[in-house]
């Protein structure tokens, strides 16, 4: 190809070393830089470009329009920001110092999302440069606020509506399903996540003078919490399975024939054993059927040593993955229904919900979905999979019904790559990969477009 | 009485003014000050007066031994330090900054202890400038160090055992039963603090890309923690009732009989109602029953909005009231036993001790005794009341051991002086019926020693 790979990711290292936290205001300005290094990979692919202002982090668009009223049009969506890199000391190297060890490209960002973002941009820039044009319009949009979960991102597309309207969403976002396996998504969990927040007595008490006759809110928030699942680790909300379905014969056996080694999963999960509702497979569980987990508790005293305080206050953070028809509005008001029920005498409640969005399913037809997958066998040399994803990314079904369109996500990330960890990474051979891809995916869509077309009349 | 009221109350004004905040090493001279202050008022009240180094605050030492090798000797114990005082803004006015207001003196310390300490200081004065002699040789210890938990007392006391030899000892750090109703304290419940560690994945991992899949170490502390109650409230951990007896028909009548008004109570403590073990009234729960709190709790994500983690660690304070035979090591053998035996698979959890005292009942009978009893009747015109107190003070069961002496605990503070709150307080008039309490005390001894001496041969 005409990319010098030593070019690539050298190039790839500038955007990586940008610390475009979203979520940390002091880093507001990187965050600009870094959407203005987009623009500039934009303009230089061959694209029009232009930052979308917001109330937040900018957008960094792009389009061109060469291939015409009648063709369809392709929105790629990626995002240029990235989590916060702490804790910095478990950081082999530095988070925004690029390192390639083991052929390996470390960096935060470097597999979410900066380093497949570039792989689209790169890939554009190449079909341009190669072929001139690109069989489909092409619409590029790179959040700047994914990381904490896009508030102005559907704003700005209703804003921008007639101007963003797309046939197919490309994403390129997720991992494949191990090395030399490339993989399309065919579903999300959707998710529902709340803050419980038990409150007892007035304040904080001394546990020795008080404790054994008055509510200890700590203990109230354990009573309520053990309830919420029951001895086949199932979620024991009443109602909560109401809008799960297993999934159909054929996925689940396909989902059977995946290679996937338990141990592997293990090691890289850091776990010595696994666990999970009984009747379903380790991938099953993940990919098909619902959860839920406490991501989080914070009650009285915490730090160094003995303070004998009887807590007046417990919180608990507390989200559900969700399957099929789950809807995470619902499945707030079962687990309102449920706490309430286990709410002891003396201590109140409040379950407030912090996010949610609905479960994702692909559309596994179409002239997206057949390039996606003719490229990925051209780009890595076999057949893709189809794979689930147990992870949540709202953006999907909001674009899909925002837009009218088909998403495709289509990852190059491996798995295990510490997406929200340190030391997070990205395998550099799969920029080419990526890149070889794409152009394929390119060249199957024009392939196609040609066959649709009448015959010349010669 | 010979001391003026006002000039009583600026005397402690002074004291109350000094941050001696043990917890605090920036306040170490702070700390020093307040022990010379001590130093100084025992000088004043005509004792021989010393600082005793530690390897942490010194102790402010003082001896009386007019009375004479083969009288007894009593021990005085308290302490000069307090507990930090934040939240400041808690406070009406300023922690350091003594205020008189509604006949209640509001400070940092003015409970505990320094208020309680400068009766004792005061009444020795009064008594020796007054009779000119004690009936019983006094030895006066004053802990700096006692806020946090005294690391450096009893390796004071065991080097300096014999010059410190008494028969009794007499601590003012506790509450009176109600206002105008002085008490004695019959008995302390023991303690046995400890942080439980659950730790299950290597590290935090995507609640999505795992959830479902491996151990949550979150959840796995609430199996645990849930596992500690019955539904009865008592304490579901195999053997820990063994070493409890109930209270004798004698103690029970008698706590039944005491003025207790639960509304009272509830407001105190900020409660909307009551709760623990069923069959025990809301005070035998406090003094007579064990239990077991969740003092704290973290694991995961605390801050704000929704993170989707999935933790690795969880960590849970927890400690155990004890009563009658208890043991703080065997209750931790127990523990260690019970949360093994909940303990998933895939989790290891350690079980660290903290802290740890047993319970102490106080011997009713002998000369200390019935002075004290007796003093408090003259001190404050009605017969005392024997109370229990459901929090722990170590250094009580200690120091009877250690100088095998008979520890007698009179309190002069009232219910609701926020100890270890902002705005701590102690009636003003208290100071003076704690030192008439005093001089009646030494007065009683005194009678006592006479009778008990053989008639004088004339």
């Amino acid at each position: 190809m005409a990319i010098d790979p030593h070019d690539l990711r050298g190039e790839l290292f500038e955007f990586l070393r940008i610390p475009s936290i979203s979520a940390r205001p002091e880093h507001a300005l990187d965050v600009r830089d870094a959407a203005l290094w987009v623009i500039g990979a934009l303009e230089a692919a061959g694209l029009k470009a232009e930052l979308l202002e917001t109330e937040g982090h900018p957008v960094a668009f792009g389009e061109w329009l060469g291939a015409g009223d009648h063709a369809p049009t392709l929105l790629i969506y990626g995002h240029y920001d990235v989590q916060p890199p702490e804790p910095v000391e478990l950081w082999t190297t530095p988070p925004f110092e690029p390192a390639l060890r083991d052929g390996r490209i470390y960096a935060r960002g470097a597999a979410d999302n900066k380093g497949q973002l570039f792989i689209q941009l790169k890939a554009l820039q190449e079909a341009l440069s190669r072929y001139g044009s690109l069989p489909v319009n092409v619409l590029f949009l790179a959040d700047g606020e994914e990381e904490i979960a896009s508030p102005n991102l559907l704003p700005l597309i209703r804003a921008h509506k007639d101007r963003l309207s797309a046939d197919g969403v490309l994403i390129s976002d997720s991992a494949m399903f191990a090395p030399g396996l490339p993989s399309l998504l065919f579903s999300l969990r959707g998710m529902a996540y709340f803050e419980l927040r038990v409150r007892g007595v007035r304040g904080d008490l001394h546990s020795g003078s008080y404790g054994g006759a008055v509510p200890n809110a700590a203990s109230c928030l354990v009573g309520i919490l053990s309830t919420l699942h029951d001895q086949d680790g199932r979620v024991a909300i009443e109602g909560f399975y109401d809008a799960v379905a297993d999934w159909d014969a054929e996925t689940r056996a396909q989902i059977r024939a995946l290679p996937f080694v338990e141990q592997e999963f293990m090691h890289e999960a850091g776990a010595t054993c696994l666990y999970g509702e009984s009747g379903y497979s380790t991938i099953e569980r993940l990919w098909t059927r619902p959860t839920c987990e406490v991501n989080g508790l914070l009650s009285g005293y915490t730090g160094e040593g003995a303070k004998t305080v009887l807590p007046a206050d417990a919180m608990a953070k507390l989200s559900f993955r969700l399957v099929s028809d789950q809807d995470p509005a619902h499945v707030g008001d079962l687990l309102r229904s449920h706490v309430s029920q286990y709410t002891p005498p003396g201590v109140e409640v409040d379950v407030v919900e912090l996010a949610g969005c609905r479960p994702w399913r692909a559309n596994l037809e179409g002239p997206f979905f057949e390039a996606a997958r003719e490229a990925l066998r051209a780009g890595f040399g076999v057949e893709p999979v189809l794979t689930g994803d147990g992870a949540s990314i709202p953006i999907v079904a909001d674009l899909e019904e925002l837009l009218g369109a088909q998403a495709i996500l289509m990852g190059f990330a491996l798995p295990g790559a510490n997406m929200h960890a340190p030391n997070e990474w990205f395998p550099e051979a799969h920029l080419e990969n990526g890149i070889e891809t794409l152009l394929s995916f390119y060249r199957e869509l024009s392939r196609q477009r040609s066959e649709a077309l009448p015959p010349l009349r010669g």
